[in-house]
């Protein structure tokens, strides 16, 4: 007799999963937990057909789970409507972070769990606006293509090719990503960089910037809380958007905030 | 009378140069230098036209010009022949950095001064160093080509990706170019960061390296020379080359250093 049934919604993994026995989030891999579900009393059901509601395999499997598992890579949305076809689910678990894909209200009135593994991709995340940031500056993708089409166009790549060195740099959001966006920015001798936060970073925090700074350049003063967005935007080079997506943050950059 | 000619070789800049101005690299932009030349009482001559040898512009145009101006991105390979038919010549600068373009033997057998632009894209080059580093780890090319072609297979991307956080990571070189990738790379906390190079770095430039790492993360003792490459190479997640290419470097990496 089990304990109930854990359904856990992944991507496809394929050949890519006979590759790469690390890849853990695919249907494949299973998280790597499904003798733990088991042993705990569980029966584990794993499947990609999330889509379309109401007629997707998730929608049937839901109606009887205690648990759901999902992604925030590959969605299996958690709408009101499927809360409501499921009267035993007990927790939703993201096996990642971000929770946009679950009807958060629809949830708390039931009072279903909700729970992320908070923290777990922070530094892949800060990598990646890294990657990103430097990526747009120095128009990496414009002479890749280059390079892949065997053209050399000095001047097509160079005339929107710039250096991130004395640049205004800013981040909505100084949380986990943000902050260790800005640590990783400080040996780049920004100009200046700015944070916009509901709340104030701790002065060991901001403290540990301007340190780094004056390390690397004699500067210890770059770090600088912008009140308005607006003021923050006008005076920025480069924007990362490092926040999560809920109805404060929704629509905050629009076409008004950028002057034409 | 003129005192002699210039002969400046330079990209073409087409519509880019019309819609970017500060694009001084190429022939519409003559690095601003035309008014500064001719009021020293020099002839300016400027061409695009280089290849082949020795029938282009540049061979026509250097048999009696006294100084050569060329780019490393766009270079006119300055031969011992170039230079024998030339009996004027006298200067060769490079508009930039790198002149490996030059036959520096023949130039030095007569005396002829070449020129570089020493440190002018240091921080360029390290920033560019960087980028690619975070591209080639990350898989950024793969996600960006599916972004691209609007595919989404997390699994294709994601078995490739890696964190730069934690990896032993070495440059050869650790000049102004190599020293400056280090500084870079210190936040992204590196298990360890090598560099070969035929001489030691200072104290000081190690000691700032080491205090950035320890606040950061808490570890005052990650750079490292190594003697031998072979040594740097079997034990680095992520190798970078930030050395000039002359006779001891040429050849430096080849199939034999890698491990099969």
């Amino acid at each position: 007799m089990s304990k109930g049934k854990v359904l856990l919604v992944l991507y496809e993994g394929g050949k890519h999963a006979e590759e790469q026995e690390k890849l853990l989030g695919c249907i494949e891999n299973e998280l790597g937990i499904r003798n733990f579900i088991e042993e705990q009393g569980y029966v584990l059901v794993t499947t990609i057909d999330k889509d379309p509601e109401p007629t997707s395999t998730v929608d049937r499997e839901l109606k009887d789970a205690e648990i759901v598992i999902t992604t925030p890579f590959f969605p299996a949305y958690i709408s009101r409507n499927r809360i409501t076809e499921a009267p035993n689910l007990k927790l939703c678990v993201t096996a990642g972070v971000g929770s946009d894909h679950l009807d958060l209200e629809a949830a708390n009135e039931r009072k279903i769990t909700v729970t992320e593994v908070t923290g777990s991709n922070v530094v892949s995340v800060a990598e990646h606006v890294m990657a990103t940031i430097l990526v747009l500056i120095r128009n990496y993708n414009g002479g890749h293509q280059q390079a892949i089409n065997g053209e050399w166009d000095i001047a097509g790549v160079a005339k929107n090719e710039y250096d991130l060195e004395d640049k205004i740099i800013s981040t909505v959001g100084a949380g986990r990503i943000g902050y260790r966006v800005l640590e990783r920015l400080v040996a780049f001798n920004p100009k200046k960089l700015l944070y916009y936060d509901y709340q104030e970073l701790p002065a060991e925090a901001i403290n540990r910037l301007n340190e780094a700074s004056k390390l690397f350049n004699g500067r210890g003063d770059i770090v600088q809380r912008v009140e308005k967005l607006e003021d923050m935007v006008a005076q920025s080079d480069v924007v990362t958007i490092n926040c999560p997506l809920h109805k404060d943050s929704r629509g905050l950059f629009n076409k008004s905030l950028f002057p034409t």
